[in-house]
């Protein structure tokens, strides 16, 4: 297993090498550097047996059949497209790793059909829309979407035909909904399991997640000439309304609300501002938590602008749901872990994945991976060979139990 | 006096329409529409039989005499520039105010000379450094100010030159420091006087002031990764610390203290803020005061800082101290104000004026009246008529007093 964890590691290496830009890794729906990428993936999947395919979203796709008959299948897959200036694991890391659990599942002869998809947009960077990939595979790619242009006012549509695929031909990207299921292998890209001190943990949710702006506008007035009690001030009135969203999430077990941008007018030190900007964000894995929590903020925000005299806005409100992973497959890789000796670790995922598109037409499960720092989407990114040991010992114990409890 | 108000504020539209930008009141130091200014006053103060000159700091000067043997002089005036997009009564008030109190001085006998000076620049919009038309009275105009140059690269002394004075000459331009004082006739530009109801009020002092910015430096994270208990939030530090600026200065009797500009970053909804600068500007009039609410201010910041895991530097302190008013002339414009059957309304002024520079070498004074809305340094500043009025009857009282007093 060692061998496959440095092997692994060294894979990620290779394909940081295939970027849009020299000297950091950029690599965004279907550029140049993943057509790099693809040929040399399909290479190690034909070296497995694996009949390989692009589908026409740009994802790369492995199969391999332990033998002609057998019809049950699951799925692996991550993404291999990265944020401007990112890390070399955040999704390659899972492909890399999927590639050794099709070796391990076939020295185990586990009895299904093994699926490997690399997909081709998770990061939504050059369209500004996540998930392009596996959209696809799920069937909900908005043939609406094709017309969307990047930067370079090029389309969807015409970044496909460029790469070589057919639009037309979307909707024989849909995998078929009788899959066992599909397991995604991620670093956790946050502090939790370097926290707990464990290299992984079962996924048993992505949370769900509000946007929204709030805008408090007071009166802009002479900083020197305006006493205290005659303010309306927008800055004093957000600060107190941030200082409320964290003790909130704070206190409440799971939460997570981060104001993290924030706009004042005039924005000069020797005036009072007159209007103060602020986003929210806030996540749970459980949504009525989450809506509760939002209701308790936006009145928080109400009382504080009237006790205040200043007026009150939101805007721009964007609302997901939580999307639980199944608990069968997420019991099978807690089980998995247990087994390998190491703490039965489950966390929920606090960023979106694209588990959690698939989990719309099949059972979906993660296994996350410790990062050290929890540093992601830069350079600095890392993770430790024992991690990627563990997650390779956790996968065989994974694949034997699932071939006997389905199989 | 009702006819001399009106005529004051109608001398006030008239020279707001000597403006640079058509359609708005904006009249910086030695720019063109200075000059019409001055062709205008100079007309007004020679009706008065006043001697007119124009100073090498493009301060215009009228001075009355008496009689040929008075030696005693009281010095009036107010600027005449203005910030961009001004209103019509900032400064200018003052200077149209004091050519009735001049007419007034005679009507009454008044036994001293006075001098009316219309200060060139105190908004210390052109160079950025405010106050240089009474620097050159005060006798404080530093001389290295001449090579400073405006955002068209013109010098002062360029400036100077083109608007046919001498800088050689600035020397000439200071007051003799045996005046028996200066007394600034200005709008308040607060609420205060509104809030209590009251057209006028002798000004005790200008208030000292320190500026300086904070920076808050923590770690930038995702905000759907990274717990609440393993954050550093830079603006979670900082908008505790504005609520606590906020808390000091209501708590503390006459403090003001603003955060008027704040800049985060990423400054993005789903990063967590990695770092946050914040201005902080406290005014009070007793310096003692000032600098025990700073240093309570940047060991609050310290402490959150600390608490929080979060580094902590300030830059940019700038002091100025406060200027008391001279004593006896303020009693005398207190006096003046009760003589006139209104309440005896002292007021301490939270903005610079130019009589904080004259305080330097001579007894200085300030009545201010009120300002409708507290609104000033835009179009809608205003002045109520009968508090113009007011003023009138103020200063016949206040010249009465001062020419018993010290005639």
């Amino acid at each position: 297993m060692k061998d496959r964890a440095l092997r692994a590691i060294e894979e990620c290496k290779l394909i940081a090498t295939m970027s849009e830009e020299p000297g950091r890794i950029t690599r965004r729906f279907l550029t140049t550097p993943m057509h790099e990428v693809h040929a040399h993936l399909s290479a190690r999947m034909e070296a497995l047996g694996m009949t390989v395919r692009v589908d026409a979203a740009g994802n790369l796709r492995g199969v391999w059949r332990p033998s002609e008959i057998d019809r049950k299948y699951l799925i692996l897959g991550s993404h291999i497209d990265t944020v401007p200036g990112a890390g070399a694991f955040d999704g390659v890391l899972g492909v890399a790793l999927a590639l050794e659990w099709v070796e391990l599942a076939q020295q185990i002869q586990f009895p299904f059909v093994i699926e490997l998809i690399a997909f081709s947009d998770e990061e939504g960077v050059r369209y500004g829309v996540p998930f392009l990939g596996s959209r696809a595979v799920a069937g909900c790619f908005d043939r609406a979407l094709l017309a969307m242009k990047d930067s370079n006012g090029i389309s969807i549509e015409a970044a496909m035909r460029a790469f070589g695929l057919d639009p037309g031909r979307i909707g024989e990207a849909v995998a078929d909904a009788d899959a066992v299921g599909f397991v995604e292998i991620h670093i956790e890209q946050g502090p939790v399991l370097e926290a707990g001190s464990c290299s992984v943990a079962a996924v048993t949710g992505i949370v769900g997640q509000t946007r929204i702006n709030l805008i408090f506008t007071g009166h802009a007035n002479h900083a020197g000439t305006t006493p205290m009690h005659l303010r309306h001030d927008a800055l004093a009135a957000a600060a107190e309304w941030i200082v409320a969203v964290e003790d909130l999430a704070r206190s409440t077990d799971g939460l997570a609300a981060t104001v993290g941008k924030i706009g004042v007018d005039p924005n000069v030190g020797n005036v009072i501002p007159g209007v103060a900007q602020v986003s929210l964000e806030v996540r749970h894995a459980n949504d009525s938590t989450r809506a509760a929590a939002m209701n308790e903020l936006l009145a928080k925000a109400a009382s504080i602008a009237q006790r205040r005299g200043i007026a009150l806005q939101h805007k721009d409100k964007l609302e997901h749901p939580a999307v639980p992973m199944d608990e069968r497959l997420t019991t099978c890789l807690a089980d998995a872990i247990v087994a390998t000796g190491r703490p039965r670790k489950t966390i929920i995922s606090g960023a979106g994945h694209d588990a959690m598109v698939m989990a719309a037409i099949m059972p979906a499960a993660m296994l996350f991976l410790r990062s050290p720092g929890g540093i992601s989407h830069q350079a600095a990114e890392a993770v430790l060979e024992e991690d990627v040991e563990a997650s390779l010992h956790v996968g065989r114990e994974f694949l034997l139990r699932l071939a006997k409890e389905i199989g």
